[in-house]
Parts: structure tokens; C-alpha cells; sequence
């Protein structure tokens, strides 16, 4: 059977056509140790198993008081308490506070039963060792973590679904909480095909080139939270290449192809990804500049994606498409809400098609206090756009370019 | 001897100060096999091998001609060809291109000597098995990636100090360069201190809660590519603290020390870091908000840092202080050139003081189309601020706050 050129989709059809036909993550739970779990995602909510704090806690240096005996204190009018204790840190108050009595409380110490405010040092005289004078009023709960607030018993500290970010291990500690239920991370096979291809170990003949997609590939998986699988290089051979995909579709979790850049090649690639199950190939060329053949597909569930053999394009394939799809595969929304950029002005201008979405490759540079972003010149086969490149531009699909001045967002790679 | 706290320095004063003291980096030079050398800084300069590519490629699937010979085509007019090869993938053409012929050649094809142009097969027309007409006239060059194009013979393929993106592990692995020097990564030591702490494991008594900045610390150092190194906790006592410092000093090539947060035990802190060596403390207090008691100090040239303990503020000078000198010493600069970020508009006004960075935790929410950056509320000492951050904004010394609508950038943290 032989797949036909479907029509180009544009990007956004293409990643919904793609995305919806995707298994949502997570494809399996697994408990890592807290140290451990830093980029992954949580499979399940976790509670607070206690009130976070577990006590009333001082934010300050001071006397804890019963705030009501303070109340009209002044410079000129002093609210005068005893001293009753030195409250240790680490320690529990040995008694209760009674009116007209205060403790002296470090900052991160714990409340005697009955304060319900505690007044800073600054806003004190010490009279005696066991008086002090409170010069100005504190409202209740003033310059108090309260029992709870941070979390109460009970209260979702972990959302399903969140990414473990530093703060999130802080909290997850804090509450003695250091085993957490994450996401599975998603395998996936990384398959170079083409028969000018040597392996990078080896010196390429005349007409041969090393396989380097692999590598930048390798290193993309793995910075987008899952787990990398080189399975080498294929010729251009229906008998290899069929292999290779089978073992990669057999093991791995997703299935990522590059190489082929020529018709026959592709024709080639895009028949045997077919060959692997249902629905098959959904998205068969796409708008868009470079990357233009890039193949979407889905076999039984598994994703499985024919990336071009250039690698500028591979790049710009893997960030459109791959990448969100690692996203939804671990449970995370597949399009990112919000995407961290550079705001730079163009440096030049540049002719887009409506309908395509062209990416370019820009380098940063200051200029009158700005930062401007110049299109890096040269082929989209040269590695080196991509390496000479601090990020790259996103010309959407209903821009015909961009004018030189105008703000665009950078977003790094 | 006891420590002063010195007059408060801005951010900026005391990241010069600090920064301008420490080591800068590398540190030290490993090599590391080029797949596990995503996120690592080179630590020299590496040049092309060999001309990359190392022939003349086809960038396109067509004719290889002698760009001359189309000269003047047209549809009406096509220039006749002889075709005298397919030229094989991954192999040297059998012969060179003499005037008047052309050679069948795929994308990514090895061009025969003498042909200066590929022509696209879509500008052709098959007249029989061994000729082809041409209709529209090639330039020189045209559709060929030329021999050295990517990177020459002795080019700088890495500068020493780049960081190893995915496209430079690409680059590298298409020069058939698997090995890469890189700087060493940092060994961070992270002390907790505070009487009131337990390890995590443990469950807390009275007035006790677990340590978990170290939980927190450990991410942070790990995501800046460094390598964290937990020393546990030590409590309030001058021997137990001045121990774990002495063998962090001595082991590792950075300290960090959170926790002492009560003007007693920030002082002791200050005077065991002073201990330490020369020059010593270099900041003791910085006007930022939170984390204002932030100590910098170097001691023979290792730089260590006393973090607040408060775990929102232990995050903010983080990010202000320790990820800036962590780029330093792997020979980055301390500052990043450019800091991607969210844009998103104030939902509130937010009040600052001028001559101090405010740093505000917020969420983004999105509300007629647009990104908004809701400030975060709740003491500064409730890691929950920060779990409930999408980012921060820092409002700079010069500000006096942030009026609702206004743009801002928000950092993802």
C-alpha cells in the first residue's frame, strides 16, 4: 500500500489532530524518594497528614503576649508584663500565659497556650529580668504563623498533575513526607535512518556523513522528563528499517524516526509507520518552515512520529510536536500555558506565508540598550543556524512576517 | 569576635561585591562522554576536524548539473541533459559531470565533481530513461550545501564556556567528536541549622519541625549543574555548627548554610563564617524583601552563604545569590545575558521602597485573553506561597512599587 502526500496541515490542526489521538498520561506510577523526584510529576494528590505548622509559631524576635494586654501601650503609656518564661527553641513552653504575663520567643518558636500575639524586641524595653515594658499595641495573631496555615490537616499540599519544583520538595519534606507516587517516565526510541549514515564511532567514506540527529535527540527527550532510547541507524531498507521500528514499537513507549529526506525515502518511512497498527498515520506534512515533512502517527495507542532528516528541522519537529506530546504522556497539559521568552525587537525583516508557520533561528544582541534579535543567515540543513542561535521566533500561522523593530518573543533553545 | 551587621548593601552591591570575589570558573576540567554532556559548560575550545560537510550535498532530490548548461532555460526552451548516473546514497559518484550532462541525485546526495548545482526535480522534465529537460535556469550553488558550509576545516565548532545545548551535542557528534571537556561541577555543600529541627525521617515533638530546606536547597543546586551535597543539621551550638562548616569548607567548593533565623543565631552563624578565612564576611544583610538577612562571605576563595532560613526567603536569595555565582565558577556569566519570562500584567497595585528589591510570588491567571500576575498571599515564611507561585516578579531598587494593569515579567521559579 502506498500512503499518498495527505495535504499539509497547518500547525495548530496538526498538533490537535496528533494531541487528541495520544494516550493521557500518566502511562504508569511509580514511587521515587523525594530527592529524586525533582522534574517529574505527581500521579496522585497528597494531603497534609497534620497541621502545617504543627503549632502556633513566632515570625519574630520578641515577647509572645496575649495581645489584649497591649492594647493602648505607648511610648508615653507602656504595657508593663512579667516574664514568666524563656521559651527554647525546639522546646514546648512549660506553661500556659496568663494575663499581664509574656514569654521571651525567638523567631520559628512555639507559642505558650493562651498568646495569640507576639510583640518584636524593637517595640520593647526591658525593665527588669523578668518585666518589659511593650511600647506599642499588637493586633492578635500579629507576627504568628498560625497552626495550619501553611496547611491544615488534610489540605492538598500535591496536586496530581503538578510538577515536582524545588518549593514542592520543601513541602513535601516539611510535612515527613519523602516517597512520592510520580508519573512513569516515557521511553522513547530514537531511530536514525538514511544510507549515507555512519555511526558517529566511525569515519564517514566519500558521500557518508555521521548520524548526529541521535544526539540532539537523545539530549531533547531526556531535558523534556523522559527516558531516552538510541536504537541506532538504519539503511534506506524496507527489511531494516521495518525491523528497527517494530523492536522500537515493541519496547518503547513512543517512537521517534529521522532521516529520509528524500521522496522516495519518505514514502518509504511513512508506509512502514503505517504498517504498525491503528489509526496510523494522522498527519502527513505540515505548514510550516522548516519541518515541513514532518509525519504524525498513532499505532494502538502508541505514538509514533517521522521527524525530517535535516537537523534544523528534527529540532523545530521535536519542539512543536514531540515535546508536547512528552508533556501529555507524563500527565502535564500537552501545550504548556504560559511559555518563558526573551522580548527582543527583529532586527531585519522577514517574509512569512499566511497559513505556514515559519520558525526562525535568532541571535541576541545589544544594541542602543535593546535587545534585538537577528535571524541567523544560512541554510536550514547547517547545524551550526541552530548552534549560533540563542532561541528561536514563532511566526504564527496568521502573519504574512515580521517588520524590523517589531517585539517578538524569543523563546530559548 | 563578634560580627557587626553591616549596613545593608542593595542587590546589586552585593552581588558585584560577592561575585567579584569568588573563583571564577571552571573550577576544573573532566571529560565526559558527549551524551551525558547536556547542560555542561566546555571547558575549551574545540575546531572541526575536517570540512563539515565534508563534500558537496544536495539539498533537495533533482539533478545534479553544471549550473552553466541551464542558462537560459525556460518551458518553452528547456536545456536537454544526458543523464549519466543515479548517484547512490552514501556513496561517491562513478565519474565527474561534463558539459552538457546530469546526474540523478537525492537529498542529502554526494554532488560529482565538476557540478556546481543541484536542479529540482519539480523544474524538470523526464524526456527518456537517459534525458531530462530543464525549465528554469539554476544560479551556482543553487540547492547545494557546499563542502564546509556548516563549519570549515579548523572552524571553532564549540567556544570554551558555551553551554552544551542539544544542536552542540549535534555538532559535535556529527564531527565524530563523542568526548567533550567540560568544567567541573561544583560541589555544594548544605547545611541546615536550627534547634528546633529534626530530620525528616523523624517524627517532630513539641515546638519541633522537620528540616526541609535541604529538601528544597538540594533541587536548586541540582538544576543550576551543580552537584548537591547534604550535610544534615546541626543545632544552635557553636562546636556542632563550626564542625559541619569546618568539613564542608574542606570538602566542597561552595557552603551554604540556612536556618538562623533569630538575631542570636544569624550572629553566630556570622561569626563561624567569618572564622572560616579571609576576606570573610563581604555582605551581612542586604535590603531585599524577603531575605534581607542573607550573609555572602568568601573564605580563601571558596564563597559560602548563609540563606535565612524562612524556606521562601532561603529561595530568593538563592536565585539572586547562589545561581549566579554557580554559573560563575562553571565559567558561565554570573548574570545570565537574558532571562526568559512570562509577560503578564499586574492584577494589584503592590507598594515597594525605593533603594530595595522586592521579590513578590505570584500565579498567573488568565482573564479576557490576557496573563495576569496575581500576587501570592500569605506570610513570607509559608512555603505554600511559593508552591502556589507560578513565578516571581522582582521589583527593582529603583521602583516604588507596581501599579495594577502594568506589565511585568514574571520568572518562572
Amino acid at each position: 500500500m502506498r500512503v499518498e502526500f495527505l495535504e499539509l496541515k497547518t500547525v495548530s490542526e496538526a498538533q490537535r489532530i496528533f494531541l487528541d489521538a495520544c494516550p493521557r498520561g500518566p502511562l504508569g506510577v511509580e514511587t521515587v524518594p523525594l530527592l529524586e523526584a525533582a522534574g517529574r510529576v505527581a500521579a496522585e494528590e497528597v494531603r497534609a497528614p497534620h497541621d502545617m505548622p504543627a503549632f502556633h509559631r513566632s515570625t519574630v524576635d520578641g515577647y509572645a503576649v496575649r495581645a489584649a494586654d497591649t492594647f493602648g501601650a505607648s511610648e508615653a503609656l507602656p504595657a508593663y508584663l512579667r516574664i514568666v518564661e524563656d521559651i527554647p527553641m525546639g522546646r514546648a513552653p512549660s506553661r500556659p500565659l496568663e494575663p499581664g504575663q509574656a514569654a521571651r520567643i525567638a523567631t520559628g518558636g512555639m507559642l505558650p497556650a493562651n498568646a495569640d500575639a507576639v510583640v518584636m524586641v524593637e517595640h520593647t524595653e526591658l525593665l527588669a529580668d523578668d518585666e518589659v515594658g511593650v511600647v506599642r499595641p499588637v493586633a492578635p495573631w500579629a507576627n504568628v504563623m498560625r497552626k495550619g496555615e501553611d496547611c491544615p490537616r488534610g489540605g492538598v499540599l500535591l496536586r496530581a498533575g503538578a510538577l515536582l519544583r524545588p518549593q514542592e520538595l520543601g513541602l513535601l519534606a516539611h510535612a515527613g513526607i519523602l516517597q512520592v507516587a510520580v508519573a512513569r517516565r516515557p521511553r522513547v526510541a530514537i531511530i536514525g535512518t538514511g544510507d549515507e549514515l555512519v555511526d558517529p564511532r566511525e569515519e564517514p567514506g566519500p558521500g557518508q556523513i555521521r548520524e548526529s540527529n541521535s544526539f540532539a535527540l537523545y539530549a531533547l527527550v531526556a531535558a523534556a522528563g523522559a527516558e531516552p532510547v538510541i536504537l541506532g541507524t538504519a539503511p534506506d531498507d524496507e527489511g531494516a528499517i521495518r525491523s528497527k521500528l517494530q523492536a522500537a514499537w515493541r519496547d518503547c513507549d513512543v517512537v521517534l524516526v529521522s532521516g529520509g529526506s528524500s521522496i522516495g525515502v519518505r514514502d518509504l518511512t511513512a508506509r512502514l509507520l503505517e504498517e504498525l497498527g491503528k489509526p496510523g498515520i494522522l498527519v502527513h506534512g505540515v505548514s510550516l518552515k522548516p519541518a515541513k515533512p514532518t509525519i504524525l502517527a498513532v499505532a494502538e495507542d502508541k505514538p509514533a512520529v517521522g521527524l525530517p532528516g535535516n537537523p534544523v528541522s528534527a529540532h523545530v519537529s521535536f519542539h512543536l510536536f514531540v515535546e508536547p506530546l512528552l508533556r501529555r504522556l507524563v500527565g502535564l497539559p500537552a501545550l504548556a500555558r504560559h511559555r518563558p521568552a526573551i522580548r527582543a525587537r527583529m532586527a531585519k525583516n522577514y517574509a512569512s506565508a499566511q497559513g505556514r508557520v515559519d520558525v526562525l533561528r535568532v541571535a541576541l544582541v545589544e544594541r542602543d540598550g535593546e535587545v534585538w534579535a537577528e535571524p541567523v543567515q544560512g541554510k536550514s540543513g547547517l547545524i551550526s543556524t541552530l548552534t549560533e542561535a540563542d532561541g528561536i521566533v514563532v511566526v504564527e500561522e496568521g502573519h504574512e512576517g515580521l517588520l524590523a523593530g517589531q517585539w517578538v518573543d524569543v523563546v530559548p533553545v
